[in-house]
């Protein structure tokens, strides 16, 4: 394993920034239809090939006339002007407009020849010509659109309301440029030149070969006693290389076994422009892609001087670009987005995203001395009475609170909104510092309303009423110390809460006690029992509020028999093995490791299990008294209001 | 034609929101493949199924121990435990720890029985135990990886560096809430979790009824002289649909007969959540439209004070909503993404885009005075010496121009970036007036570089190696007045330009003359066949340098014979007949409809036309002298100063 270790001379993050800018990514063009042409890029110019429009056209309802024939036409002295056809949209003329004549004519349709100009319907009145010129020489006014005559209450100049051919673009016209990206608007033009292909740049193919031998694709089974685990990064970064517009091809995995990683790097590298390799976080199966790139192609550095990153590995093949990622999936997200994701965008002719980054304030302080360049993983919370960080700009602050559950915890993706690039000289950032944060996209919005404390599943259901909550269930305790400390926009809590300042919004009980196998067939009666008889027990960690109700009613039982706490709960056998979660101790019971655990009823009675009741605790909403104004607290209010009670357990 | 006026009553723009907010366009749910899931919206919770890690995971490469075992080591004083075993990721332990011994793990792999903390194999050694302890009871250093020991430099914890079983997430627990956008971070999630398919809101499906026999598909030939144009209005809307986070799906055109457009549409409303007719401007088509809504379903309103989109129906059918869309696509588009975007993007559950608008200040003043909301296409300069609207808050302001070609202009399109909605009692903004303007897209940027002026062939390949220039043929005339007002960024013109302040760039010479049929078969041989012979000539507008050269060559002509110029012109044929675009008079002879046309020697030899040359004049680039610094027109020098000179008639 020590050779390992010499592979490691890291490079300065810039480094690694010019070592894939000088990577080629270009995937060429292609022709594509227009109807399949949104968000692609131009890979040439198209000039017009035509005139558009494509004849001198009417650009109102009314009629077309000579305006020759109307000068000195007003209110009072109106033209009149013998009807002499009528022209539609989408036909050809049949009529020819004669001096002292007009031609009904519909918007868009062609001007008949002779005409110069349309005079507007609404400026016009159909009138009996021949007859009333046959009685007193003048037309009469209101005949109607049976009329064989138009009168018109205006003059006219040439071109009035017609749009010349070639007016909007004409044949040879530089329409669009080289490198435009095809939104809508473009697709409209194109289309108005009748163009149905166009010529854009490939996206660049970029190649995924998972390593390690233990991953398996979602959907299939996984068999945790062999250490399987599910692979993350292929389809994570497979997603991140499609944001970032590229497509993505997956490649079966690669165990540490050479030739086989051989074989799937090299067709990976024939077929594609770039290829990643990611998944695994074994220090063999990096060695054994070391070794494959240097036989293979060239390997431009490896080791970046970043947290987390340290790993990375840039190479080329002959005939593709080569990034290996770290393996842990935040990692290597991460990594993805800050290095490879720009040369991405870069090769397929994409924008830098303009609001990939927010400005906010550091909600905590956070100590860093590693003396490298960190990326900081964060959340964000809006703090003013607007949710959004735009709007915080104009009165509320946007806080960023660090989520560092440890790189090999998926779940810290989803609980942070971004990241903060600490330089490797900063070793502290005040609470309340200011910090720019890189958001993982720009459709990122901080959650309305942020809350941490005890797990519960009257609270789930309260959550799905809202709209983008974020909750991390890190127990009663440490929820009330972050409430304490100002973070988070609300606190669940069970137990008491001390003098701390906060707003209740509402609150409900619930019904705790032992979850036990179906139907209870060890007749467990109560923690006497877990004392008494040989029962293995498992508990919650002492962050948990439920822990803590436990806690008390075990000390109710040592004095009501006289002994120390100590010497009872010595005697519970698993007193000490905690399971993080709300279900793991009854899941435990389930799959039968477990004779008993504590729990509420309502997940006893979710998972079909027994169940011995111990008490009834409260669970209480405390909000943040800062941010009573925020619209998440207020709908979080109203959503505890209006949370159904049906839950087995579960009471006002 | 007059029945029609009594459609409208139009409504406040506000009342059309509301109308259009009160559509249902649910599309339902539907399962999607993870893989296929990017920006999908969860219609449900998602808890997880099991626990991640599935077992207790080794996280460091090194030993797995009994922390017991290691109590009181350290660098002075290691502990030295037998090795009993390996197990790697992706394996069964085949290996239990018993106290004194240790198991070799990797990063990953299962605990195995026995062991309850993982030592780094940083702070070990591999050592002989069986011989030294024979030797002398003490291990000897060194031995490396052969060895049958290992000697610890540190102590544990039970629990270090290692990831229990549902430390990441447990069976159970709340992993994302519905209504969650499905982003890579999310992806990555769902993966661990093992789940491949997702419940997700189905896309509201969209159908877009083209209105008007006049309309021919992209791709298809278009008989200009039956008043053919291409269908804009389908693939624009369709395409913004699909930006919108819906599905699109296209009907047959529908021309005006009652009966066609009663099937087209209610095939459609049978088939789709929303329904939206455009095409046709003709008052014809949108009176059927109005009666099929009438007769098949209900129309809420009809017609909306705004400017455009005056013309716009809100309804709806049994089984789906209805929005007809103003038949222009500049108005259909604009109306599309202020009415019915936000009710898709709602029904899809996207977020409203973030930085969907910018401030700018007007560049130049505005005056309306219609008295109804005008939504006012315009178009962006950066003014600093940074690009981007998001920097030039940090110095440089960013500028907004009006882009009004008429509605029926489809360039328009392209030449705004946004819109500025002016309220109904504003009938002025003065030039440098705070506007808020909403982009037609968030990846719109301003131009790097806007210039305006003379259409130049030479120009065309300049504008081709800048990164997304944007230039307004308008001539060089209006060219010097835009670059005197200080709007552009440059201005290309050719003759004189008095003593405008601006900074020259640099220019290039062209050969101009009459362009002639191939091989010049009427034997045009100068200006003067023009004026004495029977030749259909095609002019250039006032506007035009080109013109504005000719026009001297014209008053020379004249001095030489004594003869005014108004005599001259009034004996060429055509001199008032200006086509716009720099191709079109060269055009005009290709087709046969002119005998000579004014133009450039590098058109005449791209279209095969013959040339008669009758000057040489100079083009030149001219820099607005307030926006030097800016990137744009230091990276248009250099392309001037390395444009290709190899056009026909074109030199330094």
């Amino acid at each position: 394993m020590s050779s390992r270790k010499e592979f490691r001379e890291l490079v300065p993050p810039e480094e690694a920034h010019e070592a894939i800018e000088s990577l080629d990514l270009d995937g060429g063009t292609e022709e594509v239809p227009l109807r399949e042409a949104r968000g692609r890029v131009l890979a040439e110019r198209v000039d017009a090939g035509l005139d558009v429009p494509g004849f001198d056209r009417a650009s109102m309802d009314g009629y077309a006339v000579r305006a020759r024939d109307t000068f000195g036409a007003g209110e009072a002295d109106p033209a009149v002007l013998e009807l002499a056809g009528a022209v539609h949209a989408g036909a050809e003329p049949d009529v020819t407009v004669e001096a002292g004549t007009a031609a009904e004519i519909s918007t868009g349709a062609v001007m008949p020849e002779g005409a110069d100009a349309v005079v507007m319907v609404e400026r016009t009145d159909r009138v009996e010509r021949s007859s009333t010129e046959r009685e007193n020489g003048e037309a009469v006014n209101g005949a109607g659109e049976g009329g064989d005559a138009v009168e018109l209450r205006t003059s006219l100049a040439p071109g009035d309301h017609v749009m010349l051919a070639g007016a909007d673009v004409a044949a040879g016209e530089r329409a669009l440029g080289p490198g435009t990206r095809l939104t809508p608007r473009e697709i409209g033009l194109l289309s108005a030149l009748g163009v149905d292909e166009v010529l854009v740049r490939s996206k660049p193919r970029v190649g995924i070969v998972s390593t390690g031998d233990e991953l398996v694709r979602p959907g299939e089974a996984v068999a945790s006693e062999r250490g399987q685990i599910y692979d993350v990064n292929s389809y994570t970064i497979a997603t991140a290389v499609e944001e970032a517009g590229g497509e993505a091809a997956l490649y079966p995995h690669a165990g540490d076994d050479y030739g086989e990683m051989e074989r799937v790097l090299t067709e990976a590298a024939a077929e594609c422009d770039l290829v990643l390799s990611s998944g695994s976080t074994s220090a063999s199966a990096v060695d054994v892609i070391y070794r494959v790139i240097e036989d293979q192609g060239e390997l431009l550095l490896h080791g970046v001087a970043i947290k987390p990153g340290k790993p990375m590995l840039v190479g080329e093949f002959p005939d593709s670009a080569y990034v290996g990622l770290p393996g842990y999936p935040v990692s290597a997200l991460m990594i993805f987005r800050h290095f490879v994701a720009p040369a991405i965008r870069r090769a397929a002719g994409r924008p830098e995203p303009r609001t990939a980054s927010v400005e906010a304030e550091m909600a905590v302080e956070e100590r860093y001395g590693e003396g490298r360049t960190r990326l900081m993983p964060v959340g964000l919370i809006g703090s003013g009475p607007s949710e959004t960080a735009r709007d915080a700009s104009n009165g509320g602050r946007t806080l960023a609170y660090p989520v560092d559950k440890g790189s090999g915890a998926t779940t810290s993706l989803v609980e942070a909104d971004g990241i903060v690039e600490v330089g490797p000289d900063t070793a502290y950032l005040d609470a309340g510092e200011a910090v720019s944060v890189d958001l993982f996209s720009p459709d990122v919005r901080p959650p309305t309303v942020f809350g941490v404390g005890e797990d519960d599943p009257l609270l789930t259901s309260v959550l799905d009423d809202l709209d983008r909550p974020r909750y991390l269930t890190i127990g009663s305790r440490q929820g009330l110390r972050r409430l304490e400390q100002g973070v988070p926009d609300f606190a669940v809590v069970t137990g008491a809460t001390d003098d701390i300042e906060a707003r209740e919004l509402g609150g409900w009980t619930r019904d705790w006690g032992l979850i036990v196998a179906p139907d209870n067939p060890g007749g467990v009666d109560g923690l006497a029992d877990l004392v008494d008889r040989e029962l293995r027990f498992v508990n919650r960690p002492t962050d948990s509020g439920l822990r803590g109700t436990l806690d008390g009613t075990v000390e109710d039982l040592a004095d009501s028999r006289g002994e120390s706490r100590n010497e009872l709960v010595e005697r519970i056998d698993g007193f000490e093995l905690a399971a993080r979660a709300l279900e793991s101790p009854a899941r435990k019971v389930a799959s039968g490791s477990a004779d008993a655990g504590l729990g509420l009823r309502s997940t006893a009675e979710k998972l079909g299990l027994g169940f011995v009741p111990l008490g009834e605790e409260r669970v209480r909403v405390l909000a943040n008294p800062e941010r009573l104004e925020k619209p998440g607290i207020e709908a979080l209010r109203e959503a505890v209001g209006n949370a159904p009670t049906e839950l087995p357990g579960v009471g006002r």
